[in-house]
């Protein structure tokens, strides 16, 4: 269930809903939005009466809700949400860009394509200190010296860091280090993962799993938030299918689908979903067109050294005339509303 | 094999290439480029002796063709191939807007949704006089009466007419109104139906199938124009995946991919990728923004009375709006070049 | 709708059913089973009142049929069909043996699979004359020449002939050599065939579409039916997935699902399945394991040398093995009732 | 590289080669077979010579490994492997029958089900003290005092406990209660909680992720037996696809196919294939009719009031018809060998 308060409402009206669904032993979760706060029940097993609470003082409705999510859900907050990082806003009307190598290979592959990413319109760095990989015998990212060098990173030219944790064990050193913590497609259903990830204080970009729908991906986001953490990025990047001229297959409606349940950001990475430089830069375009917030792209400046995915990498030349193209449909966007 | 002319190679040297083929048992498909002719070999069980042509006049190479795939390939033809649908052309730099109801379902809908979407900028008009029904107790259109209305769109409103044939015995009766005839989706394996639209005199648009790989959707584009017929329009209109939240998985990395390994003209049609009206406009922008050579949507002036697919269908004022952002976006990528 | 008749309703009171439902400008058509006779409704537009049916003489029951498909429907008629070609039947209990090469190559060659099959255990051949073929540069059969060869096969070993209509021009003669014909997995939404099918006097094995759904699958059987041909048996042959290590994947709880949903056979066809010659004896034991109605199998005397398919066909002895496994399997289960 | 050794191979000869492979600075892993012992060479970045190893004494061949996996593969084993646990053998031609509810919900409710089950012939118990489901407000299960109930269900009925570990923090204690630790399809890329299974001293269950390919599969295997646990039995449970008629797509040629490609035992879970309890009693026998080494089953004393999954669940006297099927099949199989 979620009770939508009025506009009006008083903090201690909130309180007194808290207090009123904690009393029946159920978890209540205020959740702020930009008119009106909405407080999740968490915990029913069955159905609960909707008159105990419509006769409370602030209360505009309340409302059982049918999806099997609630914090993630449009229902629970009116308009897009907005996650900070920093001085940056993701969702809502920006567009973030994230660009970076797969992995870190070392400080100097790392500075060079900050640099270049940086002066192109960047302002999110990614790559990966701990890499999962298919085989236990491919490199596994450099770890912990790998998150330091991500650190000189953002010291060095102030972008911000993306960067995978692998499983919750290391979430604690990677939250350290990160200024947003990915989770992996293939762990999206890994809810150990993501209840720790709804612990550790940052803002999670959450990968979409190989075959997952729509309601599953959701789910998971709700795992992180109902445990606190509101500040989850989704992150469309492609689908598993029959089809093999590409890695996966981009799935741009889910993009517009998720905006319309949900009011969390959705992000679209175009590197992983082609597997092939050469679709990139169109398929970003395309994401842009259906009104993604924001862009995640592998960078690399030596793509035929890559340790690995160096097939999907833009070089830095290519990045930057992704960047100038996104800078102008987003523009012309703008002038056109 | 392909057999490639010299920039500077006489009818005469084609002439002959022709001649030695066929006196070897085999068929020669001479296909004129804009700057030079290539000479298909068809019929070859087993791999040809490229020196035996490679001796002769006015030949610049004998390319053994290692794809199945022979006459919609890009080494068969150097540039985007431009199919002429009277004054309009599709592919090539163009935006090619079809548009129209999915069923033709009187006269009196015809017309006033094609006043309105040419208004609005289309040039060709969409409806099918005979559909291809799941249900043999569903709408399965109009027949000839449909296709007469639809000659009288054309008439009344210059609009192009693009309708489907659903099997070859209706094809001959489709070209004798149709501007271009469709093969939809369910036929594109259909080697019957698309001989005959080989052989039709009108250029074809293929959709692919839904679950058809590239190379079967361009072999099946290799049926028709080995029958001769060179105006071939392909059609992405999404594929079955386990995805339930759009009817269909809309693959845009198939326009880019098809378009590097064909010279034909890519056109999207969202409205059957996405299965519902919310998707369509955004699921458009972005086909656009891939590079597709046109768009065919579906039209409907009262959606909630079609006699089918209404719940996909634009209404006027949606297609008008749709028409206008497309416009918006082709001049911002022409000045931007 | 469908109308149940009484167990002891005279053909008359069956009669007057039909007048009545013709008098309202719809097509009646009766289904005698078993026990009952069920009259099915056809063309109404809207619901119909089951009131003005149930107060007839010698009606059960009219019942709101819910699913699309209404002939087909378990609903429609008590116990599973039995196809009779000849002196066989398939349906019911037996375990109809289909063998055979993919195409008919020469009289040589399927007089030779001919004699080794038959002797195996098989009491129908398979072999197609007409092949639809993804290349229009390949093998596509030897035509009526190649239907001839089929008819001195049943001729000389007294096997039934199972061989494919590719279009509904081919289809009559098709259906005048043919035992049962056969449509195939690229045509099953080719409406036009499937009703030239339900017209051509021959049972129809009517394969599953590459991506079909069991519904689709069901209403292609529909059109068949519902143009007055009862005898329809299904084919599963595998659907596409993103697995790689069979060509298709063998969707064997479809069977299942199949017989609760309809009254009509279903086989299943491992070759086209697997792919793969060494997957097909295990699959075809799987299928007999949920209960198929009889299997449809590849056998060539020179696979290396086939025309089509060569890779997924068995050899002669390797049929008569999976025959003997057959038998055995099929007695055992017998036994054990 | 995989360095097979001589059958006459002395320990000092496989000790040497060990010792010669660690001075490279990369590890061996010895792998005693039937016959002899292969030597797995692991964490070489690019290939090695193969000379360097072929004149060691008792070496028999140095064989560069084209697959991407080493230890799982047939070639570094003759013969299918055979997981001890306690008196059971899974693999190598017996029919392991594993059967019990989705979660614990109670001891009454496992003692009721095992002593069912176990009379009906089944040596293994299954059960999921912990539950990873789809959403964070759903019943994720007991806990340890689950593995409690679990382990009297062992003491009291002498059944070996399979239940699942959701993740490496609480692995190590379901290993100390269980007598196989199973790690589900979603976490079947879980790479940390494959580590930690290679060193938790238990045979491992492995369940093939939802989409994942055979190689993914057998790399997740790889990652179990590279820490050193060669006890794996690998577990088909369904893949997703576009088809909606049952939860998953069982299957079934992966078994064929992995069987061929990999020495572990595979056995097959119908019940997360089916989704629905009436197709689980012929997918299990297609399972047995295709070779799998055991099943795993869901059985439930009052699925209605299940926790989780009740619509898959045998009732106790369907499993009891089930088993005997099964052991009439497996005889039947092992008379006619």
């Amino acid at each position: 269930m979620l009770i939508v308060m009025d506009k009006n409402a008083s903090a201690a009206d909130v309180k007194n809903v808290v207090k009123k669904i904690e009393s029946m032993g159920l978890r209540a979760v205020p959740m702020p939005g930009a008119q009106r706060t909405a407080v999740c029940v968490l915990g029913n097993k069955g159905p609960l009466d909707a008159s105990l609470f419509n006769v409370m003082r602030g209360v505009k409705e309340a409302i059982p809700v049918s999806k099997p999510y609630k914090m993630v859900s449009r229902e629970s907050k009116d308009g897009p949400s907005r996650v900070r990082v920093g001085k940056e806003l993701i969702g809502g009307g920006g567009m973030a860009m994230i660009a970076g190598p797969c992995a870190v290979e070392s400080e100097e592959q790392c500075l060079k394509i900050a640099q270049s990413v940086k002066k192109s319109g960047a302002r999110f760095f990614r790559g990966g200190a701990y890499k999962p990989r298919t085989s236990p015998y491919a490199f596994q990212g450099l770890g912990e010296p790998g998150l330091k060098i991500l650190a000189k990173v953002r010291e060095r030219f102030g972008l911000y860091i993306v960067t995978e944790a692998i499983d919750h064990e290391i979430l604690a050193t990677v939250a350290g280090y990160a200024d947003v913590v990915q989770i992996g497609a293939r762990n999206m259903q890994n809810y150990s993962l993501l209840r720790a990830a709804g612990k550790c204080g940052r803002p999670v970009l959450l990968k979409r799993g190989m075959s997952a729908t729509i309601e599953e991906w959701l789910m998971a986001a709700e795992y992180v938030m109902s445990e606190g953490n509101p500040d989850v990025i989704l992150c469309e990047r492609g689908v598993r299918t029959f089809a093999d001229h590409s890695r996966n297959t981009l799935d741009l409606s889910a993009v517009l689908v998720v905006k319309q349940l949900s009011h969390l950001p959705v992000i679209v990475d175009p590197s992983h979903a082609a597997g092939r430089r050469d679709l990139v830069i169109p398929l970003a375009k395309a994401a842009i067109a259906v009104g993604a917030d924001g862009l995640m792209i592998e960078v690399h400046n030596q793509p035929e050294k890559a340790l690995s995915d160096g097939a999907q990498s833009l070089r830095l030349h290519e990045f930057k005339e992704l960047a100038c193209q996104v800078r102008r449909m987003s523009q012309a966007a703008k002038q056109s509303k």
